[in-house]
Order: C-alpha cells, then sequence, then structure tokens
C-alpha cells in the first residue's frame, strides 16, 4: 500500500469556464502506478467548484445559467466587498461542491464513458490549485 | 491494510426514482471484512446522482419538485438533442453530486440512523453502474 | 500505513447557523502523526450539511437566503409531520451535501487559505455527529 500526494495548477479563462482537468489528473495516476486504490481531489478555494460532467458546452451553459437562476446578479448580498460576482461564487461553490474521491481499478479512475473531472471558474480569471493524494496498491 | 473494489449495477425505475442501494453496498462492506477504513461510492454516469438521505417518498418527491423548481422543465437549453428530461439531469447531476465517501468503524459504515444511500435517476429507466473501493484493514 | 478513525459532537445553534469544525478535526489529524494520506469528515444527519467556505458571516446568510429561494418556507411540501423547517432541511441536505474527503499533505489538511470546515444546522438546535476516518502514514 502506497500514498502519493500532489498539486494541480489550473488557469481558469473567467467566470462560468469549465476547465477540464482529467488529463492532468490521469497522468498523476498513471506515475503513482497504483492499480487499486482511490484518488482524492480537492479543489482549494472558496469561489470556484469541482465537478464532473460530459465535456459540452452546452451542458456547462445551461448548468452556468441554472445557477444564475438560484442567485442572480441582480439580487442584493450581504458579502459585498469584492463585487457581486464574488458574492454568489461562494454560494454556487456551496451547491456544486469542491470535492470528489474516485475508485481506482485496473490502474485507471472509474470514470463513466461521458465523466470528465472539470474545475468551474466561478469568480473570474484566477490562477486554482487543486490538491491531490491517491492510496493504493 | 488492504483494498477491496467492486461495481454494483441498478436498474433505475424512471425520472425522479431514489434506489435505495444501502444494502447492497453493506454486503461488500461485509464481505471485504474490512473493520476500519473508509468506502468510495462513485455513480459513473452524468444523468444521475448519489445522495444520502431518508428513506422517505415524500421527502423525495419535495426534493425532486424543488430541482424542477431549479431547471424547469418548461424552460429552454442549449443541450437538447437528446431532450429536455436529459438536459436538466445534466444540470441537477452537478446540484446533488454523484460522490460520496464514508468512514467504516467497527466493521459498518458510518451512517446515521436516518441515512440510506440512494442513487437517484435524473434522466429515464436506464442501467447504471456505480464503482466502489473500500481500504482499511 | 495506518488509520485512525473518530467522531465529534457538535451542539448546533439553531437553524441556518454554521458551525466551524475546523480546529476539531485539525486535531484529530495532529494526533494521528499521519503526515501523507486522506480524511474522510461525514455529517451522520439528512437535515444538516458539511461543507467548506470562508468564516464569513455574511457569505453564510447570503447562502441561508439563497437556499431559502430554492425551497421557499412558504411552499407546501408532502413530508410535513416534523414541520416545514424539517422538510426544507432535507432538501437543502442534498443539495449541499455532507460528505467530505481532504488530502493530508505535510501533516495538515491541504485547505486553501480562506477554507474552513462548517457543519451547517438546516433544522433547529440540534446534538449533531461527525464520522472521522483518517488513513495514510
Amino acid at each position: 500500500m502506497k500514498i502519493v500526494t500532489d498539486f494541480i495548477e489550473v488557469k481558469s479563462k473567467g467566470k462560468g469556464t469549465y476547465m477540464d482537468i482529467t488529463s492532468a489528473v490521469e497522468k498523476i495516476v498513471e506515475k503513482s502506478e497504483i492499480r487499486e486504490g482511490i484518488i482524492t481531489i480537492h479543489e482549494m478555494h472558496t469561489t470556484a467548484a469541482l465537478v464532473i460532467q460530459e465535456m459540452d458546452g452546452d451542458v456547462h451553459e445551461d448548468t452556468m445559467n441554472a445557477m444564475e437562476g438560484v442567485v442572480p446578479s441582480t439580487r442584493n448580498y450581504r458579502h459585498t466587498y469584492e463585487g457581486i460576482d464574488n458574492a454568489t461564487a461562494h454560494i454556487k461553490n456551496q451547491i456544486m461542491g469542491s470535492n470528489l474521491t474516485i475508485p481506482i481499478i485496473n490502474g485507471k479512475m472509474a470514470l463513466g464513458t461521458w465523466q470528465h473531472i472539470f474545475l468551474v471558474e466561478l469568480f473570474k480569471k484566477r490562477k486554482r490549485r487543486v490538491a491531490i493524494a491517491i492510496i493504493g496498491e
């Protein structure tokens, strides 16, 4: 049984962008040479999210539109000193989550055919950091 | 320390149904003979969800009604080629999540009295696959 | 490789309160003397949530207002026998989640600068239980 930890740096492209980190994560899994185990992926910010979804820009845009419906930019928020996009990003983060753990089976993450891992930028263009731990053998 | 991986197949009953997979997961935990550790449960699709909730049909129906409020079937979506139920399912998946890790303590998952594990079908009657990894001793 | 399991008891202060459990969790990590690994934190109830967010009362209040928008106290719910705050709490639990796993790197949880771990009370003043498992070396 062994453990590998690592970080991924992501330069996000602005509010509402889905950054596909699947390949970057896969590389860390391959390098670990762990065949059976788990991988934990943790997005280290409070105004971005980490989700699993299809690699389809329409789904991503639909999702961001639905999130805008839940926390409209036109509403007033108490947390205002970084602006409305920041206030709504904090809320969307808690709805979408920022934390995943996936089984590793036969040397690969047990992702379904359509599942990709995305860091979702909820605030603005930023450097984002993702922490990773893999345990297994 | 040992690791066990497995899969569960679930035949869902249609849009909005909660499929209780607690017993199926418990059987895998028992068979593993792991007394202290963790179990990761990962739903492998982008139009279903995995949640922990009470085994109460009213709660499930209330939840699906609330989700309908967030992504109404009457709204237009960009992702349309599989129909409106598919478009909304992709969004609900990201809100409800599809990914759980639970401590195993004294040979059992550390679930509270009312906690059951459900695969929630968000699209339509389907075969669904859940990947599992247990690590511990 | 070793495994440590534990529980945290939290006395919540009523509907919509964010209870910061970061220090309590950090103490268990320190005591475990695990330098590299993962920690799983699981809230054992169906009417509370477990989230990572900034320690900012305004963000918390904004979030609870947004949740009220998703499941208004003025709407009718099927699950009524414990009152409206209970019915909405069950739904919010599934939206916000109650389940986190975080890498441990260099003896500490890999939390970002602003990330704190909160048990969010969604129902009413209650004793809440959180199960923890740490695996690593």
